[in-house]
């Protein structure tokens, strides 16, 4: 955590000094804004926050609720989204209150007694293996409660307008907010009243039953499925030994799916109900808690559940539906003014604890690139790739949680190797962590010509972090963690072995960056340049790196001595990131975009081709 | 964390439900109360922190400032006060914003050219080898912030009277609130006025220049030393590498000590201003600031410092006292009633950055104290057990604080081996770590007369956490981070290898520690038992451990799954806690003090001898 360098910081150090629109904020919705975010679920606070880094871009974020979510639904993290929380500086302690899941058990029915369930394997949860982050289980309005920290918390000092909901929107041809957009008061001394506001952007992040989505004449293509499902949070006395693991359990009487949740004694409990009837017109949907319980009881048999307090239920048939479009741009001659996130544009099953992930991955393509294009960092076209990117991700979506919840509903006759969902469960891990998404080529993705250069880092995927020791205070710290979700690009420049071709490009590279960077702001404002040396941090002097390695910025010009780290393993640092992630030796340029996506990958002679990327990207600072 | 036990908790479940006076707490300073702590420092905040804990006691804290500190001075903390911020809830937070000593160099004259310095030596930081928590440095403002955080969320709901001083005292010898104290508001509107409060117990924490000290006629003895040193809390631009690494330097032209800070780029310097006259009459204490930064640029010659912006500098004179007792029990015939902690009782040079963490570990060791005393869990003698625990720490304190000052102020020609600071460094990494406190046999530490069952967990110290699988979730976890600091008492059953003489032991303590335990209360409310198994985690179910590790507790009886612990280690936990603290595998029980000191050790079939020991420490439940 860096500060202290625009003068002394005595409270709270993630408060950002407010700038810009931040400063004198008004408590009060207006009439005018940039970007009007309709919806404050974990798509639309994660936009909130990310938007809050670019103080110079008005957004509001309307919410029909007159205040918190107090009980939310979704509760599966991805290390995908621990990864994300902890690019916007919350995930220490969503982790500390969060349950971790080490494991996931699979039961089925014992072959001596059928009747009873037994313990048929044991699977180490996919998170450890594929990110440093773990996978955890935490309420919806917790992560909601930390995007609301940071948003506040930002430069621009973002707060949900709460009370507050869409009515329906128009977008003109012409004029600098071409968007209006018809609210409704529905708490407070204005309750009732409509307004009419004028946007820029507007982003539906209002669920399944957007309201933008149906004003924009998007559709939601797909069907339920004819199986349902209860689910129930409950406080419980149990024999079953397995309580508090993760759990598929295949009995005969039926199907549960196990979910420990937070506090070290909630479970969440989705209970098969089995095929739904064609006439059966959705009254399973009324299907008493009670039946949910006993049903519950005969599936763990000979274990018995004593449930003490029902703390939330429900019963839901399984969906699974794409939007058409993730935006308005109906035809190619105009871009896009209305976009779609999270459930809006994507709705399917609760079990493979995907849907809160997605959504904020939604939110995280999308903020930046508001960002970028209304402060005139980028041109217009780059909101285009919102909906070419994250469409493929939502279909991929639907067809892994189709695939999984069927296989969850089986009957144990059905199932010929109780293995099996158990090595399905880990042949399919990346998706489920969040770490299958590849961009394709685009104005933002560039070709995969130097691949060879570094495998560990495909290209359109995540920038996987890896551990460094940084030079200037010899400590072991995650070179990923570094990248704050602040709007910024990042080029991480991993040294030749003498480090002289990598003083050649700092030195090229360095007028290329400032061409994109405004002249009164810090040099490292636009694009963050970090070098990675393959010495041991106590081999060379941090002082000796190149200077774009060490800019002085802030007010008082001040030295980061935080953009230099060190490979070389050591007693204290056990991996060397050129052998963990496969870089050459003759040195690589690793392009990260602002949401972690690796961008690009060149070799350290070619400045220019760096150059041209960047002249796609970005627009040169006026 | 382990909540919703109570019902479902919506928000931060950091912050615990209000109880007893924690309920309608008055936001008046109140005419009576059990504690009053005078002075909001280190000591003081974490005893408010750890009395929220009992909210069956009053507490009150005054500070004569009108709000939050919001520079301190201290800043070193101990990898024993981490662990202490565990058992707090936030070290995770306060170690995300703190500068990480992971080294310590030590820089001397070139021999070459004696008019430059050049390193002689790379130590790596003792912590990391005595503790899981690394050594920091953060403003001690934050740490007063989170502590204060930590009274607030308790039930107790405490926080500071801001504006209000401590004018006197005195102890009578009856009544229910026998010290009477007189206060006096320094701000808001009554401002100016005088009053008299009643307290049970009066706790001096008001530093140095203590009024508390004063009105119990206690002396602080010791003498200033005649040596010099300016300190400053810099921003600068600066060739010297290591200016983010702690250093100490000894050049020709003096010496200076080197602590990076939080944030980084802030730095302390502490630059050695040499002997002081007899004479002086405290003239160096207005050496101007200018000329502290001149002798630092002479001292770190050839390398420069252009100082952009002084946060904060002082002069200060080395001194080292003790008081000649901690509490006001001047005489056997009564127990104390008023008790100092922190600089009213010891004040010595910053240097080894100590202060706090010593002034921290004083209010440890009360708190609990006063809560047993007054909530009726313990007798009175137990409170005169806090300064025969904590005299002898402070005068070890002293002890170290001035060799290592000496050694610091040394000229280069008093050096004969440039490497024996940093031998001295690394001999006695312990005690400015803070782990070398050892507290005598007692009331509430037993004999080491069964030491060799546990050698690891040496009688009196600090029980040292090591790693262990919760059997319930398969989860690692370090074994001493659930012990926070709730004011129970801790006993940690380790097994024998078919855990048959653990369940022996589990048959005959519950009923023990029973006695102990109000009826109205949960099982474990006074006394938390933990049992770890030699097994793997996966090699047997948690339900078939003893009810006593499986209590049920709260409004609905649940079942806590938190208690039960395998020791062998698997591919995700490295080390064997039998091995690691070389406890015997006949299975050994340890008893830990709620401040976390090891208070007993005795073999699985010594229940008898436990009871006697209990019997000592605690009073039979009414």
């Amino acid at each position: 955590m860096q500060f202290h360098h625009h003068g002394y910081v005595s409270g709270e150090p993630r408060v950002l000094p407010a700038e810009g629109v931040g400063v004198d904020r008004p408590a009060e919705l207006p009439d005018e804004t940039d970007v009007l975010i309709v919806g404050s679920g974990p798509a639309g606070m994660l936009l909130a926050a990310q938007m809050s880094q670019f103080p110079d871009v008005t957004t509001r974020i309307i919410e029909r609720r007159d205040g918190r979510l107090v009980l939310g639904q979704a509760d599966g993290i991805q290390p995908r989204s621990v990864e994300t929380f902890q690019a916007f500086g919350f995930a220490e302690r969503i982790i500390a209150e969060a349950y971790n899941i080490g494991w996931m058990n699979f039961w089925g029915p014992d072959p001596e007694n059928p009747d009873n369930i037994i313990r048929t394997s044991r699977t180490e949860d996919y998170g450890l293996k594929i990110s440093e982050f773990p996978h955890l289980i935490v309420n919806q309005a917790r992560v909601l409660d930390y995007f609301a920290e940071a948003a506040a918390y930002g430069p621009g000092r973002i707060e949900p307008d709460y009370g507050i909901e869409f009515a329906g929107l128009t977008v003109h041809e012409d004029g600098e907010h071409p968007v209006e957009v018809r609210v409704r008061h529905t708490a407070g001394p204005r309750a009732g009243e409509e307004r009419t506001i004028r946007a820029k952007y507007v982003v539906g992040c209002d669920g399944a039953r957007s309201g933008v989505r149906e004003a924009i004449g998007r559709k939601h293509v797909g069907a339920m499925a004819a199986h349902a499902w209860g689910v129930m949070d409950v406080l419980v006395n149990t024999d079953f030994p397995d309580w508090r693991i993760k759990c598929a359990i295949n009995a005969e009487a039926g199907n549960i799916l196990h979910i420990p949740r937070e506090g070290g004694y909630l479970s969440r409990v989705y209970v098969d109900l089995g095929e739904v009837a064609a006439d059966d017109n959705r009254q399973v949907k009324h299907t008493p808690i009670e039946d949910i319980i006993r049903k519950a009881n005969e599936i763990l048999h000979p274990y018995t559940l004593d449930v003490k307090e029902v703390a939330w239920h429900s019963v839901y048939e399984v969906g699974h539906r794409v939007t058409d479009g993730f935006d308005d741009a109906l035809d190619a001659d105009r871009h896009p003014r209305v976009f779609l996130t999270g459930d809006a544009c994507h709705t399917h099953s609760a079990k493979a604890g995907q849907g809160m992930n997605v959504s904020m991955q939604d939110g995280f393509n999308l903020g930046w690139k508001l960002g970028h294009v209304l402060s005139g960092r980028a041109p217009d076209e780059l909101l285009s790739t919102y909906a070419a990117e994250r469409r493929p991700v939502a279909q991929q979506l639907i067809d892994f949680d189709r695939e999984w919840s069927s296989l969850m509903a089986r009957k144990p006759e059905e199932i010929s190797d109780p293995q099996d969902l158990a090595t399905y469960y880990l042949a399919t891990a990346e998706f489920p962590s969040g770490f299958m998404t590849q961009y394709a080529e685009s104005m933002i993705t560039g070709t995969d010509a130097h691949q060879a250069l570094a495998a560990g880092f495909p290209l359109g995927k995540r920038f996987k972090s890896a551990e460094v020791t940084r030079v200037s205070d010899g400590n072991v710290v995650h070179l990923g963690h570094h990248a704050h979700a602040d709007g910024r690009w990042r080029v991480y420049a991993f040294a030749d072995p003498d480090a002289s071709k990598l003083a050649s490009w700092a030195e090229e590279a360095a007028p290329l960056f400032a061409r994109f960077t405004p002249a009164d702001g810090d040099s490292d404002a636009v694009i963050d340049a970090k070098a990675i040396y393959q010495q041991r941090f106590d081999e060379f002097e941090v002082t000796h790196a190149p200077e774009l390695f060490q800019p002085r910025t802030g007010p008082f010009g001040l030295t980061d001595w935080e953009k230099v780290y060190a490979a070389a393993p050591s007693a204290w640092c056990a991996t060397d990131i050129f052998d963990e992630r496969e870089l050459s030796r003759d040195g690589v340029v690793i392009v990260v975009r602002p949401d972690q996506y690796v961008a690009a990958i060149l070799p350290l002679d070619a400045v220019d081709e760096l150059g041209a990327f960047l002249d796609g990207a970005l627009l040169p600072a006026s």
